[in-house]
Protein backbone atom coordinates (compact mmCIF):
# COMPACT_ATOMS: atom_id res chain seq x y z
CA UNK A 1 0.00 0.00 0.00
CA UNK A 2 1.32 3.29 -0.59
CA UNK A 3 2.79 5.64 1.86
CA UNK A 4 0.22 8.39 1.91
CA UNK A 5 -2.89 5.50 2.05
CA UNK A 6 -0.82 4.02 5.03
CA UNK A 7 -0.10 7.42 6.53
CA UNK A 8 -4.09 7.96 6.29
CA UNK A 9 -5.31 4.55 7.73
CA UNK A 10 -2.77 4.94 10.55
CA UNK A 11 -4.30 7.92 11.24
CA UNK A 12 -7.74 6.70 11.31
CA UNK A 13 -7.07 3.64 13.67
CA UNK A 14 -5.25 5.85 16.33
CA UNK A 15 -7.69 8.77 15.67
CA UNK A 16 -5.44 11.67 15.87
CA UNK A 17 -2.92 12.85 13.75
CA UNK A 18 -0.49 13.77 16.79
CA UNK A 19 3.60 12.64 15.73
CA UNK A 20 6.01 12.04 18.34
CA UNK A 21 9.23 13.41 17.81
CA UNK A 22 12.07 11.58 19.18
CA UNK A 23 14.89 14.00 19.90
CA UNK A 24 17.05 12.38 22.69
CA UNK A 25 19.26 15.28 23.96
CA UNK A 26 21.34 13.67 26.24
CA UNK A 27 21.35 16.55 28.82
CA UNK A 28 17.64 16.51 28.93
CA UNK A 29 16.91 12.88 29.38
CA UNK A 30 15.46 11.60 32.73
CA UNK A 31 17.93 11.28 35.58
CA UNK A 32 17.82 7.42 35.18
CA UNK A 33 19.41 7.04 31.51
CA UNK A 34 21.92 9.80 32.79
CA UNK A 35 24.48 7.53 32.09
CA UNK A 36 24.43 8.47 27.92
CA UNK A 37 25.75 11.94 29.64
CA UNK A 38 28.99 10.11 31.32
CA UNK A 39 31.72 11.14 29.45
CA UNK A 40 33.56 8.65 31.85
CA UNK A 41 31.61 5.55 30.03
CA UNK A 42 32.28 4.02 26.62
CA UNK A 43 30.46 5.66 24.02
CA UNK A 44 28.61 2.66 23.01
CA UNK A 45 27.16 1.93 26.54
CA UNK A 46 26.05 5.91 26.94
CA UNK A 47 24.51 5.08 23.09
CA UNK A 48 22.78 2.09 24.44
CA UNK A 49 21.36 4.09 27.19
CA UNK A 50 19.98 6.70 25.27
CA UNK A 51 18.66 3.90 22.84
CA UNK A 52 16.80 2.40 26.10
CA UNK A 53 15.47 5.69 27.29
CA UNK A 54 13.76 5.59 23.24
CA UNK A 55 12.38 2.38 23.22
CA UNK A 56 10.86 3.04 26.83
CA UNK A 57 8.86 5.66 24.83
CA UNK A 58 8.02 3.75 21.96
CA UNK A 59 6.33 1.54 24.55
CA UNK A 60 4.04 4.42 25.69
CA UNK A 61 2.96 5.85 22.90
CA UNK A 62 2.62 3.29 20.57
CA UNK A 63 -1.02 2.35 21.58
CA UNK A 64 -2.08 6.11 20.96
CA UNK A 65 -0.34 7.63 17.95
CA UNK A 66 0.05 7.11 14.53
CA UNK A 67 3.08 8.08 13.71
CA UNK A 68 7.13 8.90 15.52
CA UNK A 69 9.94 10.96 14.27
CA UNK A 70 13.66 10.17 15.28
CA UNK A 71 15.82 13.34 14.52
CA UNK A 72 18.71 11.39 13.28
CA UNK A 73 21.45 13.99 14.82
CA UNK A 74 20.63 13.17 18.23
CA UNK A 75 21.84 9.43 17.38
CA UNK A 76 24.94 10.81 15.03
CA UNK A 77 26.02 12.75 18.01
CA UNK A 78 27.38 9.72 19.14
CA UNK A 79 29.14 8.44 16.42
CA UNK A 80 28.32 4.56 15.03
CA UNK A 81 27.22 3.80 18.30
CA UNK A 82 24.50 6.17 18.02
CA UNK A 83 23.66 5.35 14.60
CA UNK A 84 23.57 1.30 15.77
CA UNK A 85 20.58 2.80 18.33
CA UNK A 86 18.91 4.84 15.22
CA UNK A 87 18.50 1.25 13.78
CA UNK A 88 17.68 -0.60 16.99
CA UNK A 89 14.65 2.37 17.59
CA UNK A 90 13.69 2.10 13.65
CA UNK A 91 13.17 -1.65 14.06
CA UNK A 92 11.16 -1.28 17.36
CA UNK A 93 9.03 1.42 15.95
CA UNK A 94 7.83 -0.52 12.99
CA UNK A 95 7.34 -4.11 15.01
CA UNK A 96 5.33 -1.50 17.32
CA UNK A 97 2.90 -0.64 14.40
CA UNK A 98 4.28 2.65 13.87
CA UNK A 99 4.80 4.77 11.14
CA UNK A 100 8.80 5.42 11.42
CA UNK A 101 9.34 9.02 9.47
CA UNK A 102 12.94 9.83 9.71
CA UNK A 103 13.86 13.29 10.08
CA UNK A 104 17.25 13.21 8.11
CA UNK A 105 16.92 16.36 6.26
CA UNK A 106 19.46 15.42 3.82
CA UNK A 107 19.74 16.91 0.23
CA UNK A 108 22.19 16.42 -2.23
CA UNK A 109 23.44 16.13 -6.11
CA UNK A 110 22.07 12.82 -7.67
CA UNK A 111 24.66 9.80 -7.42
CA UNK A 112 24.79 10.81 -3.79
CA UNK A 113 21.36 11.11 -3.30
CA UNK A 114 20.82 7.52 -4.50
CA UNK A 115 23.27 6.61 -1.44
CA UNK A 116 20.80 8.54 1.24
CA UNK A 117 17.86 6.79 -0.42
CA UNK A 118 19.22 3.61 0.27
CA UNK A 119 20.52 4.25 3.63
CA UNK A 120 17.05 5.66 4.74
CA UNK A 121 14.17 4.32 2.63
CA UNK A 122 15.48 1.06 0.99
CA UNK A 123 17.24 -0.03 4.30
CA UNK A 124 21.21 0.47 5.12
CA UNK A 125 22.78 -2.41 3.37
CA UNK A 126 19.53 -3.75 1.91
CA UNK A 127 18.04 -4.79 5.23
CA UNK A 128 14.49 -3.60 5.03
CA UNK A 129 14.19 -3.37 8.51
CA UNK A 130 16.04 -0.75 9.04
CA UNK A 131 14.04 1.29 6.57
CA UNK A 132 12.22 4.33 7.25
CA UNK A 133 8.10 4.64 6.47
CA UNK A 134 9.07 8.16 5.11
CA UNK A 135 11.88 10.56 5.36
CA UNK A 136 12.40 14.44 5.88
CA UNK A 137 14.30 16.02 2.79
CA UNK A 138 16.09 19.64 1.78
CA UNK A 139 15.33 20.35 -1.62
CA UNK A 140 17.98 23.33 -1.72
CA UNK A 141 19.64 21.40 -4.25
CA UNK A 142 16.93 21.03 -6.88
CA UNK A 143 14.93 18.63 -8.45
CA UNK A 144 17.62 16.66 -9.82
CA UNK A 145 18.51 15.98 -6.21
CA UNK A 146 14.83 15.09 -5.10
CA UNK A 147 14.49 12.61 -8.43
CA UNK A 148 16.39 9.17 -7.10
CA UNK A 149 14.24 9.30 -3.98
CA UNK A 150 11.08 9.24 -6.28
CA UNK A 151 12.05 6.65 -7.59
CA UNK A 152 13.02 4.81 -4.52
CA UNK A 153 9.32 6.10 -3.05
CA UNK A 154 7.70 4.60 -6.09
CA UNK A 155 9.29 0.92 -5.99
CA UNK A 156 9.05 0.82 -1.91
CA UNK A 157 5.57 2.58 -1.30
CA UNK A 158 7.48 4.92 0.76
CA UNK A 159 7.09 8.50 1.03
CA UNK A 160 8.66 12.08 0.92
CA UNK A 161 8.65 15.06 3.53
CA UNK A 162 10.26 18.17 1.74
CA UNK A 163 11.20 21.33 3.35
CA UNK A 164 8.87 23.68 2.20
CA UNK A 165 8.27 26.62 4.78
CA UNK A 166 10.51 25.63 8.33
CA UNK A 167 9.30 26.24 11.86
CA UNK A 168 12.47 28.62 12.98
CA UNK A 169 12.53 31.91 13.32
CA UNK A 170 15.56 31.86 10.48
CA UNK A 171 13.10 30.81 7.92
CA UNK A 172 12.44 33.70 6.87
CA UNK A 173 16.18 34.44 5.86
CA UNK A 174 16.30 32.74 2.38
CA UNK A 175 12.92 30.53 2.52
CA UNK A 176 10.53 34.39 1.57
CA UNK A 177 13.18 35.22 -0.64
CA UNK A 178 11.71 35.96 -3.89
CA UNK A 179 8.41 36.28 -6.01
CA UNK A 180 6.48 33.74 -5.55
CA UNK A 181 8.94 33.47 -2.70
CA UNK A 182 10.64 30.47 -2.65
CA UNK A 183 8.48 28.26 -0.03
CA UNK A 184 5.69 28.68 -2.90
CA UNK A 185 8.07 27.74 -5.34
CA UNK A 186 9.28 24.50 -3.94
CA UNK A 187 5.28 23.79 -3.04
CA UNK A 188 4.70 24.47 -6.37
CA UNK A 189 7.37 21.60 -7.17
CA UNK A 190 5.96 19.00 -4.51
CA UNK A 191 2.27 19.09 -5.87
CA UNK A 192 4.22 17.95 -9.43
CA UNK A 193 6.61 15.44 -7.74
CA UNK A 194 3.42 13.97 -6.16
CA UNK A 195 1.55 13.67 -8.80
CA UNK A 196 2.71 10.27 -10.18
CA UNK A 197 1.87 8.93 -6.11
CA UNK A 198 -1.69 9.58 -5.75
CA UNK A 199 -3.35 6.62 -3.70
CA UNK A 200 -6.67 5.47 -3.30
CA UNK A 201 -6.86 7.99 0.05
CA UNK A 202 -6.80 10.86 -2.28
CA UNK A 203 -3.26 12.05 -0.99
CA UNK A 204 0.24 12.05 -2.32
CA UNK A 205 3.02 9.85 -0.81
CA UNK A 206 5.34 13.37 -1.45
CA UNK A 207 4.60 15.76 1.45
CA UNK A 208 5.53 19.02 2.52
CA UNK A 209 7.03 19.79 6.13
CA UNK A 210 5.31 23.56 6.60
CA UNK A 211 6.07 24.73 10.02
CA UNK A 212 2.61 25.04 12.25
CA UNK A 213 4.11 29.00 13.74
CA UNK A 214 3.31 29.93 10.03
CA UNK A 215 -0.19 30.41 10.97
CA UNK A 216 -1.34 32.55 8.80
CA UNK A 217 0.13 31.01 5.68
CA UNK A 218 -0.97 27.47 6.56
CA UNK A 219 -4.25 27.70 3.80
CA UNK A 220 -2.33 29.04 1.58
CA UNK A 221 0.26 26.17 1.13
CA UNK A 222 -2.68 23.61 1.55
CA UNK A 223 -4.37 25.15 -1.79
CA UNK A 224 -0.89 25.04 -3.20
CA UNK A 225 -0.77 21.61 -2.63
CA UNK A 226 -4.11 19.98 -2.31
CA UNK A 227 -2.59 16.39 -2.24
CA UNK A 228 0.66 16.41 -0.12
CA UNK A 229 0.35 15.14 3.30
CA UNK A 230 1.90 18.22 5.64
CA UNK A 231 4.22 17.46 8.22
CA UNK A 232 3.73 20.79 10.98
CA UNK A 233 6.30 21.01 13.52
CA UNK A 234 6.44 24.03 15.88
CA UNK A 235 3.62 22.49 18.00
CA UNK A 236 4.18 22.65 21.54
CA UNK A 237 7.85 23.90 22.76
CA UNK A 238 7.88 25.91 20.02
CA UNK A 239 4.71 27.81 20.93
CA UNK A 240 2.01 26.28 18.06
CA UNK A 241 -1.13 25.46 19.35
CA UNK A 242 -4.01 23.61 18.06
CA UNK A 243 -5.61 27.06 16.86
CA UNK A 244 -2.78 27.51 14.72
CA UNK A 245 -3.31 24.30 12.43
CA UNK A 246 -6.85 24.64 11.08
CA UNK A 247 -5.73 25.83 7.48
CA UNK A 248 -3.32 23.08 7.31
CA UNK A 249 -5.77 20.08 7.33
CA UNK A 250 -8.55 19.06 4.39
CA UNK A 251 -12.08 19.34 4.69
CA UNK A 252 -13.14 16.37 7.20
CA UNK A 253 -9.85 17.12 9.13
CA UNK A 254 -7.28 14.57 7.45
CA UNK A 255 -4.01 15.26 5.77
CA UNK A 256 -1.62 16.38 8.15
CA UNK A 257 0.44 14.65 10.84
CA UNK A 258 0.95 17.31 14.06
CA UNK A 259 4.60 17.00 15.48
CA UNK A 260 6.10 17.55 19.42
CA UNK A 261 9.15 16.24 20.56
CA UNK A 262 10.52 17.93 23.16
CA UNK A 263 7.13 18.73 24.29
CA UNK A 264 6.38 14.91 24.86
CA UNK A 265 9.92 13.19 25.51
CA UNK A 266 10.55 15.72 28.32
CA UNK A 267 7.08 16.22 29.65
CA UNK A 268 8.85 15.38 33.03
CA UNK A 269 10.44 18.73 33.19
CA UNK A 270 7.35 20.73 32.25
CA UNK A 271 5.61 22.42 35.55
CA UNK A 272 2.10 21.35 34.32
CA UNK A 273 3.57 17.89 35.00
CA UNK A 274 5.21 18.00 38.36
CA UNK A 275 5.72 15.30 40.91
CA UNK A 276 4.70 12.77 37.80
CA UNK A 277 7.36 10.61 36.91
CA UNK A 278 8.86 10.97 33.62
CA UNK A 279 6.17 7.84 32.20
CA UNK A 280 3.68 9.53 33.40
CA UNK A 281 4.84 12.70 32.36
CA UNK A 282 5.26 11.58 28.77
CA UNK A 283 1.37 9.89 28.26
CA UNK A 284 -0.12 12.58 30.20
CA UNK A 285 1.50 15.18 27.65
CA UNK A 286 0.29 12.61 24.72
CA UNK A 287 -3.05 12.38 25.82
CA UNK A 288 -3.30 16.51 26.24
CA UNK A 289 -2.18 16.74 22.75
CA UNK A 290 -4.22 14.72 21.36
CA UNK A 291 -7.44 16.01 23.57
CA UNK A 292 -6.23 19.77 21.88
CA UNK A 293 -5.50 18.28 17.97
CA UNK A 294 -9.06 17.29 18.07
CA UNK A 295 -10.28 20.73 18.47
CA UNK A 296 -8.00 21.79 15.34
CA UNK A 297 -9.76 18.25 13.40
CA UNK A 298 -13.28 18.72 14.29
CA UNK A 299 -12.97 15.80 16.99
CA UNK A 300 -11.75 13.37 14.35
CA UNK B 1 45.64 27.74 14.29
CA UNK B 2 42.36 28.69 12.97
CA UNK B 3 41.07 26.17 9.85
CA UNK B 4 41.69 28.91 7.25
CA UNK B 5 44.96 29.03 8.05
CA UNK B 6 45.33 25.43 7.95
CA UNK B 7 44.23 25.21 4.92
CA UNK B 8 46.44 27.58 3.37
CA UNK B 9 49.51 26.22 5.35
CA UNK B 10 48.39 22.89 3.70
CA UNK B 11 48.01 24.12 0.29
CA UNK B 12 51.53 25.97 0.49
CA UNK B 13 52.97 22.70 1.71
CA UNK B 14 51.65 20.30 -1.08
CA UNK B 15 51.55 23.36 -3.75
CA UNK B 16 48.33 22.33 -5.04
CA UNK B 17 44.66 23.14 -4.36
CA UNK B 18 43.92 19.63 -4.95
CA UNK B 19 40.91 17.94 -2.80
CA UNK B 20 40.31 14.62 -2.99
CA UNK B 21 36.68 13.48 -2.78
CA UNK B 22 35.69 9.82 -1.05
CA UNK B 23 32.80 8.65 -2.85
CA UNK B 24 32.85 5.22 -2.18
CA UNK B 25 29.77 4.16 -4.17
CA UNK B 26 30.12 0.58 -4.20
CA UNK B 27 29.41 -0.51 -7.81
CA UNK B 28 32.19 1.52 -8.82
CA UNK B 29 34.80 -0.12 -6.48
CA UNK B 30 37.46 -1.98 -8.38
CA UNK B 31 37.03 -5.66 -8.29
CA UNK B 32 39.44 -6.66 -5.45
CA UNK B 33 36.89 -5.05 -3.08
CA UNK B 34 33.84 -6.38 -4.44
CA UNK B 35 33.04 -8.02 -1.56
CA UNK B 36 31.66 -4.83 -0.38
CA UNK B 37 28.85 -5.25 -3.02
CA UNK B 38 27.95 -9.03 -2.27
CA UNK B 39 24.91 -8.77 -0.56
CA UNK B 40 25.09 -11.96 0.51
CA UNK B 41 28.17 -11.44 3.06
CA UNK B 42 27.26 -9.89 6.38
CA UNK B 43 27.05 -6.06 6.04
CA UNK B 44 30.16 -5.33 8.99
CA UNK B 45 32.16 -6.96 6.28
CA UNK B 46 30.98 -5.18 3.37
CA UNK B 47 31.66 -1.98 5.25
CA UNK B 48 35.05 -3.10 6.18
CA UNK B 49 35.90 -3.81 2.94
CA UNK B 50 34.30 -0.43 1.19
CA UNK B 51 36.62 1.10 4.57
CA UNK B 52 40.20 -0.86 2.97
CA UNK B 53 39.32 1.01 -0.37
CA UNK B 54 38.89 4.37 0.95
CA UNK B 55 42.40 4.04 3.64
CA UNK B 56 43.78 2.55 0.68
CA UNK B 57 42.99 5.45 -1.18
CA UNK B 58 43.99 7.89 1.25
CA UNK B 59 47.48 5.97 1.21
CA UNK B 60 48.31 6.85 -2.52
CA UNK B 61 47.39 10.69 -2.74
CA UNK B 62 48.52 11.71 1.18
CA UNK B 63 51.70 12.66 -0.16
CA UNK B 64 50.18 14.70 -2.90
CA UNK B 65 47.44 16.77 -1.66
CA UNK B 66 46.18 18.75 1.18
CA UNK B 67 43.05 17.81 1.99
CA UNK B 68 40.03 15.19 1.23
CA UNK B 69 36.83 15.38 1.08
CA UNK B 70 34.47 12.00 2.56
CA UNK B 71 30.63 11.89 1.33
CA UNK B 72 28.67 10.30 4.44
CA UNK B 73 25.98 9.04 2.31
CA UNK B 74 27.89 6.24 0.77
CA UNK B 75 29.29 5.09 4.48
CA UNK B 76 25.11 5.21 5.85
CA UNK B 77 24.57 3.68 2.75
CA UNK B 78 25.72 0.91 4.93
CA UNK B 79 24.07 1.89 7.96
CA UNK B 80 25.89 1.80 11.30
CA UNK B 81 28.64 -0.38 10.04
CA UNK B 82 29.31 1.88 7.23
CA UNK B 83 29.69 5.18 9.53
CA UNK B 84 32.36 2.56 12.06
CA UNK B 85 34.16 2.76 8.53
CA UNK B 86 33.39 6.71 8.25
CA UNK B 87 34.84 7.27 11.46
CA UNK B 88 38.10 4.87 10.71
CA UNK B 89 38.61 6.86 7.27
CA UNK B 90 38.46 10.01 9.31
CA UNK B 91 40.77 9.00 11.51
CA UNK B 92 43.07 7.44 9.01
CA UNK B 93 43.33 10.26 7.22
CA UNK B 94 43.94 13.04 9.77
CA UNK B 95 46.81 10.36 11.23
CA UNK B 96 48.10 10.72 7.42
CA UNK B 97 48.25 14.67 7.96
CA UNK B 98 45.42 15.16 5.67
CA UNK B 99 42.62 17.94 6.32
CA UNK B 100 39.43 16.08 6.31
CA UNK B 101 36.01 17.93 5.16
CA UNK B 102 33.24 15.92 5.65
CA UNK B 103 30.80 16.25 3.25
CA UNK B 104 27.52 15.96 5.21
CA UNK B 105 25.36 18.85 3.78
CA UNK B 106 23.47 19.29 7.25
CA UNK B 107 21.13 21.82 7.96
CA UNK B 108 18.43 21.94 10.60
CA UNK B 109 16.86 24.34 13.39
CA UNK B 110 18.94 25.42 16.21
CA UNK B 111 18.62 22.17 19.40
CA UNK B 112 19.31 19.65 16.04
CA UNK B 113 22.56 21.81 14.69
CA UNK B 114 24.18 21.70 18.04
CA UNK B 115 23.95 17.41 18.18
CA UNK B 116 25.23 17.53 14.31
CA UNK B 117 28.24 20.41 15.30
CA UNK B 118 29.13 17.52 17.70
CA UNK B 119 28.56 14.78 15.34
CA UNK B 120 31.18 16.13 12.62
CA UNK B 121 33.07 19.11 14.32
CA UNK B 122 33.84 18.47 17.82
CA UNK B 123 33.69 14.15 16.77
CA UNK B 124 30.83 12.02 17.91
CA UNK B 125 30.75 11.26 21.57
CA UNK B 126 33.54 13.81 22.70
CA UNK B 127 36.15 12.03 21.06
CA UNK B 128 37.98 14.34 18.98
CA UNK B 129 39.63 11.64 17.17
CA UNK B 130 36.85 11.45 14.82
CA UNK B 131 36.01 15.24 14.41
CA UNK B 132 36.69 16.51 10.75
CA UNK B 133 38.47 19.81 10.30
CA UNK B 134 35.19 21.25 8.02
CA UNK B 135 32.19 19.97 7.22
CA UNK B 136 29.67 21.25 4.38
CA UNK B 137 26.45 22.75 5.54
CA UNK B 138 23.21 23.91 3.57
CA UNK B 139 21.85 27.47 4.07
CA UNK B 140 18.19 26.72 3.89
CA UNK B 141 16.94 26.90 7.16
CA UNK B 142 18.57 30.48 7.75
CA UNK B 143 20.90 31.94 10.27
CA UNK B 144 19.89 30.78 13.18
CA UNK B 145 20.90 26.91 11.77
CA UNK B 146 24.18 28.03 10.97
CA UNK B 147 24.76 29.74 14.29
CA UNK B 148 25.66 27.11 16.66
CA UNK B 149 28.30 25.91 13.87
CA UNK B 150 30.20 29.14 14.27
CA UNK B 151 30.57 28.99 17.80
CA UNK B 152 31.99 25.43 17.63
CA UNK B 153 34.06 26.33 14.90
CA UNK B 154 35.21 29.56 16.73
CA UNK B 155 36.06 27.01 19.88
CA UNK B 156 37.37 24.06 18.18
CA UNK B 157 39.64 25.96 15.11
CA UNK B 158 37.45 24.39 12.67
CA UNK B 159 35.42 25.35 9.30
CA UNK B 160 32.69 25.25 7.45
CA UNK B 161 31.66 25.43 3.97
CA UNK B 162 28.19 26.76 3.28
CA UNK B 163 26.20 26.05 -0.13
CA UNK B 164 26.28 28.83 -2.04
CA UNK B 165 25.55 27.79 -5.75
CA UNK B 166 25.82 23.66 -6.21
CA UNK B 167 27.55 22.20 -9.05
CA UNK B 168 24.33 20.42 -10.36
CA UNK B 169 22.05 21.35 -13.24
CA UNK B 170 19.10 21.57 -10.44
CA UNK B 171 20.94 24.39 -8.64
CA UNK B 172 18.83 26.79 -11.04
CA UNK B 173 15.64 25.52 -9.59
CA UNK B 174 15.99 27.38 -6.18
CA UNK B 175 19.19 29.09 -5.85
CA UNK B 176 18.89 31.52 -8.67
CA UNK B 177 15.24 32.66 -7.46
CA UNK B 178 14.94 36.09 -6.03
CA UNK B 179 17.02 39.25 -6.67
CA UNK B 180 19.79 39.56 -5.83
CA UNK B 181 19.62 35.89 -6.84
CA UNK B 182 19.27 33.42 -3.35
CA UNK B 183 22.69 32.13 -4.28
CA UNK B 184 24.56 35.68 -4.04
CA UNK B 185 21.70 36.55 -0.66
CA UNK B 186 23.71 33.65 0.78
CA UNK B 187 26.72 34.61 -0.15
CA UNK B 188 26.67 37.90 1.53
CA UNK B 189 25.56 36.02 4.85
CA UNK B 190 29.18 33.53 4.73
CA UNK B 191 31.33 36.98 3.98
CA UNK B 192 29.42 38.22 7.09
CA UNK B 193 29.24 34.77 9.67
CA UNK B 194 32.85 34.64 8.72
CA UNK B 195 34.22 38.42 9.67
CA UNK B 196 34.70 37.34 13.21
CA UNK B 197 36.77 33.98 12.10
CA UNK B 198 39.47 35.89 9.61
CA UNK B 199 43.30 34.19 10.25
CA UNK B 200 46.74 35.51 9.80
CA UNK B 201 46.31 34.40 6.23
CA UNK B 202 42.98 36.96 5.88
CA UNK B 203 41.22 34.19 5.18
CA UNK B 204 37.92 32.99 7.15
CA UNK B 205 37.03 29.91 8.39
CA UNK B 206 33.88 30.31 7.17
CA UNK B 207 34.26 29.26 2.99
CA UNK B 208 31.65 28.80 0.67
CA UNK B 209 30.84 25.76 -1.96
CA UNK B 210 30.20 27.07 -5.07
CA UNK B 211 30.13 25.06 -8.24
CA UNK B 212 33.02 25.27 -10.80
CA UNK B 213 30.50 24.10 -13.58
CA UNK B 214 29.50 28.10 -13.34
CA UNK B 215 32.70 29.15 -14.67
CA UNK B 216 31.00 32.72 -15.56
CA UNK B 217 29.71 33.42 -12.15
CA UNK B 218 32.83 32.67 -10.08
CA UNK B 219 34.20 36.20 -10.41
CA UNK B 220 31.16 37.53 -8.81
CA UNK B 221 30.94 35.39 -6.03
CA UNK B 222 34.91 35.57 -5.15
CA UNK B 223 33.77 39.76 -4.95
CA UNK B 224 30.94 38.53 -2.80
CA UNK B 225 33.01 36.79 -0.53
CA UNK B 226 36.60 37.99 -0.53
CA UNK B 227 37.61 36.23 2.54
CA UNK B 228 36.00 33.43 2.32
CA UNK B 229 37.83 29.82 1.20
CA UNK B 230 36.64 28.30 -1.77
CA UNK B 231 35.09 24.77 -2.13
CA UNK B 232 34.62 24.03 -5.77
CA UNK B 233 33.11 20.80 -6.77
CA UNK B 234 32.05 19.71 -10.46
CA UNK B 235 35.37 19.53 -11.75
CA UNK B 236 36.40 16.36 -13.99
CA UNK B 237 33.38 14.04 -13.68
CA UNK B 238 31.46 16.88 -14.03
CA UNK B 239 33.07 18.47 -16.60
CA UNK B 240 34.48 21.46 -15.73
CA UNK B 241 38.13 22.08 -16.64
CA UNK B 242 41.13 24.24 -15.15
CA UNK B 243 40.13 26.62 -17.42
CA UNK B 244 36.83 27.63 -15.96
CA UNK B 245 38.54 28.28 -12.59
CA UNK B 246 40.55 31.58 -12.89
CA UNK B 247 38.02 33.40 -10.95
CA UNK B 248 37.13 31.44 -8.02
CA UNK B 249 41.74 32.15 -7.07
CA UNK B 250 42.20 35.15 -4.97
CA UNK B 251 45.49 37.03 -6.58
CA UNK B 252 48.19 35.09 -5.73
CA UNK B 253 46.26 31.76 -6.72
CA UNK B 254 45.11 31.19 -3.37
CA UNK B 255 41.64 30.94 -1.39
CA UNK B 256 40.08 27.74 -3.22
CA UNK B 257 40.37 23.83 -3.03
CA UNK B 258 38.63 22.32 -6.41
CA UNK B 259 37.31 18.73 -5.73
CA UNK B 260 37.42 15.19 -7.61
CA UNK B 261 35.44 12.58 -6.45
CA UNK B 262 34.68 9.56 -9.38
CA UNK B 263 37.85 11.60 -11.38
CA UNK B 264 40.23 9.92 -8.87
CA UNK B 265 38.61 7.64 -6.98
CA UNK B 266 37.51 5.26 -10.33
CA UNK B 267 40.05 6.69 -12.77
CA UNK B 268 40.67 3.05 -13.38
CA UNK B 269 37.67 2.84 -15.39
CA UNK B 270 39.05 5.97 -17.47
CA UNK B 271 39.68 4.69 -21.00
CA UNK B 272 43.13 7.30 -20.59
CA UNK B 273 44.43 5.25 -17.82
CA UNK B 274 43.15 1.90 -19.68
CA UNK B 275 45.82 -1.05 -18.62
CA UNK B 276 47.03 0.41 -15.35
CA UNK B 277 46.37 -0.75 -11.91
CA UNK B 278 43.65 1.01 -9.60
CA UNK B 279 46.24 2.46 -8.00
CA UNK B 280 48.28 2.71 -11.00
CA UNK B 281 45.41 4.90 -12.88
CA UNK B 282 44.53 7.30 -9.26
CA UNK B 283 48.31 8.16 -9.03
CA UNK B 284 48.02 9.13 -12.54
CA UNK B 285 44.69 10.92 -12.37
CA UNK B 286 46.06 12.60 -9.25
CA UNK B 287 49.22 13.91 -11.04
CA UNK B 288 47.39 15.25 -14.14
CA UNK B 289 44.61 17.05 -11.95
CA UNK B 290 47.03 18.50 -9.76
CA UNK B 291 49.44 19.74 -13.35
CA UNK B 292 46.15 20.96 -14.60
CA UNK B 293 45.36 23.04 -11.54
CA UNK B 294 48.79 24.31 -12.05
CA UNK B 295 47.31 26.62 -15.04
CA UNK B 296 44.68 27.75 -12.98
CA UNK B 297 46.56 29.22 -10.35
CA UNK B 298 49.74 30.79 -11.89
CA UNK B 299 51.96 28.03 -11.11
CA UNK B 300 51.23 27.97 -7.48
Amino acid sequence: MNFADRMCAAVAAKGTPALVGLDPHLELLPEEFSAARDPSRPRAQRAARMGDFCCELLELVAPLVPAVKPQSAFFEALGADGVVQWERVVRRARALGLLVIGDVKRGDIQSTARAYATAFLEGAGESREFACDAITLSPFLGSDSIEPFLEVCERTDTGLFVLVRTSNPGSADFQRSGSPELSFQIAARVARWGERMVGASGLSSIGAVVGATHAAELASFRASMPRAPFLLPGYGAQGATARDLGGAFLPGGGGALVNSSRGICFAYKDARYAGLSWTAATLAATRAMIADLATATGGR
